[in-house]
């Protein structure tokens, strides 16, 4: 008898027939002995539907009176799936019982529309599972100490559910999700693309933070902070899956790092096209200049990602680096009219046409040549690359975008991935 | 500078483009100085969307477990249209926050789907009132004593309004409805309604549980025993109406009995045909029957409303009352298989056809002749009475359904009704 946290996704709770479904596997492993927690996503399309109508309301508000009531508005969906899938368990004959996020309570700071969970409060939820009962705990929103609704942000259930997870000491949380599990690069751009069984936290941080949307990035920090036992799996199996097969299958994200001494030194391939590049040319290289720049940029709440300067030649030194494409032109207009001036620089120049490609293995760590084998794989592709970033187990390249399937696969081949491991 | 409560129902919610409107009238009210409380309702057509949900999922489910996730269920309605309503205030200027019950705390006893508010803290509503915002209360929604959401039954929201005014010591409470006030009759059976200006809340309440629809009867029993000026008003009027026009607009129900001593006898004709009658024929006349017929009916849920049972004749009574014609083919069934063996009557027969057809007057009080002249004005139209029931302000009669709109025109016009009071 352990304590499992299971966490539906939008999708999985899309219809009161797939809420049913839900219901029907949650009954399965609570009468198999479990003690159950389930954190629903709000009904797909829902949470759009709410922030739609409010974006209706208010175009172009952005203060924190704003952001309270947007979450206010925005956690609704996720109480009404929660309530919803309460019933459908009561419906199956298994007692069950939903709580609000002020419910549990659990406890987050004020930050409106990205708030953090600062503590839970089990006491009510383990009197119910003592009771008997499963208890659904309504995802992606908190309340902070002022007694106002907050939410986590988009993907928070997932959030939700891994702080539950680690708070409560489960035995292991089970994301489900559309995909079942994860896999060695995108199956849509590489069909030979391979499910991994297990895949290191640190792995799993790098590929959520490339645009692999398995799981949100902030509950896999969690996940790794609190060293909570997490699975990703499908929920469109058949619910009444052998449950000892259900309980192996998806991928396991882990946090022995021996385990992984075998495995494979590359574990996938990541990639995002969500980025553009934008250079900073002939800046006079003495101290500030970065904070210059990228000062600028984060007032303006531009996120930015890889960021490399370039060894100074003759006093002068080139600064790039990259931000989401939807903050291209502002943050070019930005550095053009405000920064520039006072800079000294030469010129700005920018390019939207990028993708971002990165090898991502735990192994990289301890064997050296893994990303000189990459160039030469781009190398014989004839892909030039514009921008080289890397860290402990991911190295990332920024090219063309036009070249990203082409260099996914060859990467995919080279590193062996279409393999399964002995 | 009053405190002053607006209540907008489902259909004055029902858009992005309606909920602009109420914003835009409410600033209004709010830059005319006044201090405002404003309770929405779910916008139309949501509380029945996701209560379609849950029936979908659980169409047998009767108990407190099921009732308590219903009530979070249908609470996200309300909750979601208040946001949505603070968004739009703010978007016209108009600082402003919304409360759910459980934040202001409204506190309610623990009957899920028809709680009854038992106390209502204002000091966080004062407080955001005293630094100038205009505060939204979620209406049709509390918080029992465990911190569970509860919800106050169809048409909640108005409740919610009076007790806030009520509570808050408001100066007036307004009603915004789709219709415009509250008539001698419905104007759809006789043209020549006439809006009331005022009207007592004796006669109101009697209106209200005889089915005229304009507000919820528990929210005009709260404003009676809390003495809310209570106003009916249309939400349809432009929105940027003279403010003084407006306040004197729709119907104002009073509490000041002699401001009526020079009213019409009769305020106006009540109506509805949701009802069924039942007779137990022949049942011996002693002690225990009344009880051992309608004990068993209400054991079953099934609410009762004309009760009337004739004088004996050689030990035998004829019994006799009314339920919703919902529940009239189940009442005669129960009555006839549980209760008649044990009661030794002769029968037990029903009628469904029926309608009630109701005169309401605080007038009645202190005027002899009212009930005889209604039963001649229906007698002159032939039409028969097969039941008749009074109170202090209303005289009821049963009739057959096919005389409704005969005996709703002619008694508007025997009472002259058309006729604006001088």
């Amino acid at each position: 008898m352990a304590l499992i946290v299971h966490k539906y996704g939008g999708t999985s709770m899309g219809s009161p027939e797939r809420i049913r479904n839900v219901a029907k596997r949650v009954a399965k492993w609570a009468r198999a002995g479990h003690h159950m927690v389930v954190v629903p996503s709000a009904m797909s399309g829902e949470t759009n539907r709410l922030l739609g109508l409010a974006k209706e309301l208010a175009p172009a508000r952005a203060d924190d009176a704003y952001w309270r009531e947007l979450d206010a508005l925005a956690a609704t969906g996720e109480q009404a799936s929660s309530a919803l899938l309460a019933i459908a368990l009561q419906a199956e004959g298994m007692a069950s019982v939903s709580y609000a996020g002020w419910q549990v309570p659990i406890r987050t700071d004020s930050a409106y529309t990205k708030a953090r969970i600062e503590a839970i409060d089990d006491t009510r939820v383990r009197a119910d599972l003592a009771a008997g009962r499963v208890v659904i705990v309504t995802g992606f929103q908190g309340v902070d100490a002022l007694g106002n609704i907050t939410t986590l942000g988009r993907g928070g259930s997932d959030t939700s559910a891994v702080a539950v997870a680690a708070a409560m000491k489960a035995a292991e949380c089970l994301i489900y999700t559309d995909v079942d599990g994860v896999y060695t690069t995108d199956p849509r751009v590489v069909p030979e693309a391979r499910r991994l069984h297990t895949v290191s936290f640190e792995e799993m941080l790098e590929m959520a933070s490339m645009g692999s949307k398995v799981l949100q990035i902030r509950s896999v920090e969690f996940a790794g902070k609190y060293r909570v036992p997490l699975r990703v799996l499908s929920s469109f199996t058949p619910w009444d899956i052998d449950i000892v097969e259900e309980a192996k299958s998806g991928t396991l994200i882990t946090f022995e790092d021996d385990e992984h001494m075998e495995q494979a030194i590359v574990s996938g391939i990541a990639f995002n096209r969500d980025e553009a590049k934008i250079s900073v040319l002939g800046v006079p290289d003495k101290p500030g200049i970065a904070y210059q720049i990228l000062g600028a940029v984060a007032d303006a709440n531009v996120e930015v990602d890889v960021i490399i300067q370039n060894i100074s030649k003759e006093g002068k030194t080139d600064f790039s680096f990259t931000v989401n494409r939807g903050d291209f032109t502002r943050t070019l207009e930005l550095l053009r009219t405000r920064v520039l001036p006072g800079l000294g620089a030469q010129e700005v120049v920018g390019d939207a046409k990028i993708c971002k490609v990165s090898i991502v293995g735990i192994g990289m760590r301890s064997h050296v040549g893994i990303a000189s084998k990459m160039f030469r794989c781009l190398s014989e592709e004839g892909i030039n690359i514009q921008m080289i970033s890397t860290s402990e187990i991911k190295t990332s390249v920024v090219i063309d975008e036009k070249y990203m399937e082409l260099a996914v696969r060859a990467l995919h081949k080279a590193f062996d991935l279409d393999q399964t491991p002995v």
